[in-house]
């Protein structure tokens, strides 16, 4: 059989995750990796995943090990409405999903949304399992520049027009409004405003993708999209930052009349997220340890950020044209290499040299942009951010 | 906007599941269900899975709640392929992908092989989760009726014959091969060379499904589809029926170049499946558990497929024209009625007398069958069974 013929155009099409496959690269553990997007383990709530598992295992594995509804246990989705009331967005737990983490909401916006050739407005940079999962359905993302504070309205109103005119209309905008990845920039609520008024006048709905909305350090809080504009908002959420990624849980919310046909999207996917799981995060957030374990995260994350800024600051201020973000919250900063200066071609120097980041050009979705990388600061210990920042920062150096 | 047009033509298509809106009507405990394919919690491990979660997480935490690979947990993936071997198919742990459970692997067999328009063979009547899967690409399921044997090839390689003479191959062959849902049959060794020889002469794949594999009551064991020919067939295999489907685990298993494409669509779908339950899985694997339980829920539903069998000999064997199944092993049976009654319509009386079915239509590409209903003898109590049959054989005297 001609196995090339046999896979669907949209297979044909797929490609391995640059960063996923860079990650394998990064595993040697002499390397101080910059590159993942992990959260630190020594965040992980164990004693408490450990109680609530007893609980869970010995009051009502009936329930938690047999199927459950696609949409979600109801208690968990009743948390999660708590958890964003409490964040200033009013929420009905009957428009909550229960997902596979958010990347699978990602999944289920390209689903249903997206025919071959459709396209989706993106920010240039964006994030690259997004861009995956549209591409996946042969969606053709196009991208509207970020500057320090996020998308951009007029280049967006711009795109828009342009796309508009060609009968190519979006089928939605896609954005990370806080501390995005990978760029780190938060939207002001003014331009939240702005994004929101382009959207309701030309009728597309936005995807707000926010996982690391409680994850800030300094700065003042921003309205969500979803607060604002519950009627044209699908708002995607995910453990993965604020609790561990290994559950793989994360929750979509939104209008009825597309949370109802991500939960038939999700019945011929894989019936349900895991009971087991759903049963002991409602336990970890019912005992408060989610709230109390993100008051030490915040605290631990602020003083990597903190750090790594501060480590910049010290080594590389004085290269003439070089920039970084100064995020807000969440887990990546984006550095900007003097022109002339390749960060792709820099990777594998920075590998010899045992520290590794993401080049920049994973994150467009024509890889055209050779002078950035994204740095993670959640993961690598306090001693070897100081080692890593001073390693990359002499190969800078040597290159500029 | 005009939420219609927004959604993709796969979405517009989309339905709810039958079976799980049938199931949240039969969700009032005083009725007496058929209906579900749901394992008995009795024979959920949960002493075992408690120690596996101990184990996990007081020694190794910072990986089982950390994101994972997407292959899934070597360790687990080596544990598959044992199990494999002793089932007499041998198996490389690199070729398996750890899914979350079988749906997510039918999910990807329609994502990575199917175009709007592709056709593809299924049984009459097969899984209606197949059915959604490779409908939600807008595949065409083409049914080949079954007997008591399972699919019948001179039926098979008649319709392929037409479909390729109509322009349409099909891009695999979709067969469940042991105690097959939801008619209960099984495939014998003959019948598989069979099958395959007509898949090898026209260049088909075979997508073997065995969720119910090594569940046998009776009977011989029959080799697998993979271990026949492991260059065209693709199985995938879950955990949901053998150790509880509240963790969602299952795996695919087939040659490098689908598992390969089956790893892409995996990272843009939801990164890996949760490696806190596969780390789990595999300690409980380890221990033995799993083999152990194995040998007392057999003896349960050999039970129950037993008892559920005479009371349909007791209460329905002098009606003319009826007939059913007598599965070797797996969770179902199916029933077929006189000529002139209708099984959907009579759905609603049966759950007037509190016993509840899956009218056999749900399991037809075009819901063409009206006389059968499938019956699921793993969840019932011996004494639901009883009574069960006893209200629903009341029914079928009334009506016939």
């Amino acid at each position: 059989m001609d196995r090339e013929l046999l896979f669907s155009a949209r297979a044909r099409s797929m490609k391995r995750s640059v960063i996923r496959e860079l990650l394998k690269l990064t595993s040697n553990p002499e390397i101080i990796s910059f590159a993942g997007g992990l959260p630190a383990p020594e965040t992980f709530p164990v004693a408490e995943v450990a109680m609530a598992t007893n609980k869970v295992l010995w009051e009502e594995s009936d329930k938690a090990l047999q199927y459950g509804s696609t949409e979600g246990d109801m208690r968990l989705r009743q948390d999660l409405a708590d958890l964003m009331k409490q964040d200033g967005t009013p929420a009905d737990p009957s428009n909550i999903l229960v997902t596979v983490a958010s990347q699978q909401g990602l999944d289920f916006v390209g689903k249903i949304f997206l025919d071959p050739g459709d396209t989706c407005v993106v920010g240039l940079p964006t994030y690259l399992g997004a861009l995956q999962a549209f591409r996946s359905y042969q969606g053709r993302p196009v991208g509207v520049p970020l500057d320090d504070h996020g998308m951009r309205p007029d280049m967006l109103a711009d795109i828009i027009r342009r796309l508009e005119s060609e009968n190519r209309r979006p089928k939605f905008i896609y954005v990370i409004p806080d501390f995005q990845n990978p760029a780190g920039v938060t939207i002001p609520e003014n331009r939240r405003r702005e994004i929101i008024r382009i959207a309701r006048e030309g009728g597309y709905l936005i995807i707000e993708d926010t996982p690391y909305r409680q994850l800030r350090y300094t700065g003042k809080h921003e309205p969500t999209f979803q607060s604002m504009a519950p009627d044209s908002v699908l708002s995607l959420y995910t453990f993965s930052k604020i609790l561990m990624p290994g559950f793989r849980l994360g929750w979509a919310y939104g209008p009825d009349w597309i949370i109802d046909k991500m939960v038939m999207a999700k019945q011929g996917t894989d019936l349900c997220s895991p009971p087991f799981n759903q049963a002991i995060a409602h336990h970890v957030m019912a005992s408060g340890a989610l709230q109390k374990g993100l008051v030490k995260t915040i605290e631990l994350y602020a003083r990597r950020r903190e750090l790594m800024l501060s480590c910049l600051d010290n080594h590389l201020l004085d290269v003439p044209g070089i920039k970084w973000t100064k995020p807000e919250g969440g887990l990546f900063l984006w550095l900007t290499l003097p022109e002339g200066m390749d960060s792709d071609d820099m990777f594998h120097a920075a590998i010899q040299e045992k520290v590794a980041y993401v080049p920049g050009s994973a994150f467009y979705p024509d890889e055209d942009d050779h002078r950035s990388m994204r740095l993670n600061f959640s993961y690598a210990s306090e001693m070897q951010i100081c080692e890593g920042v001073k390693r990359l920062s002499a190969l800078i150096h040597k290159q500029g």
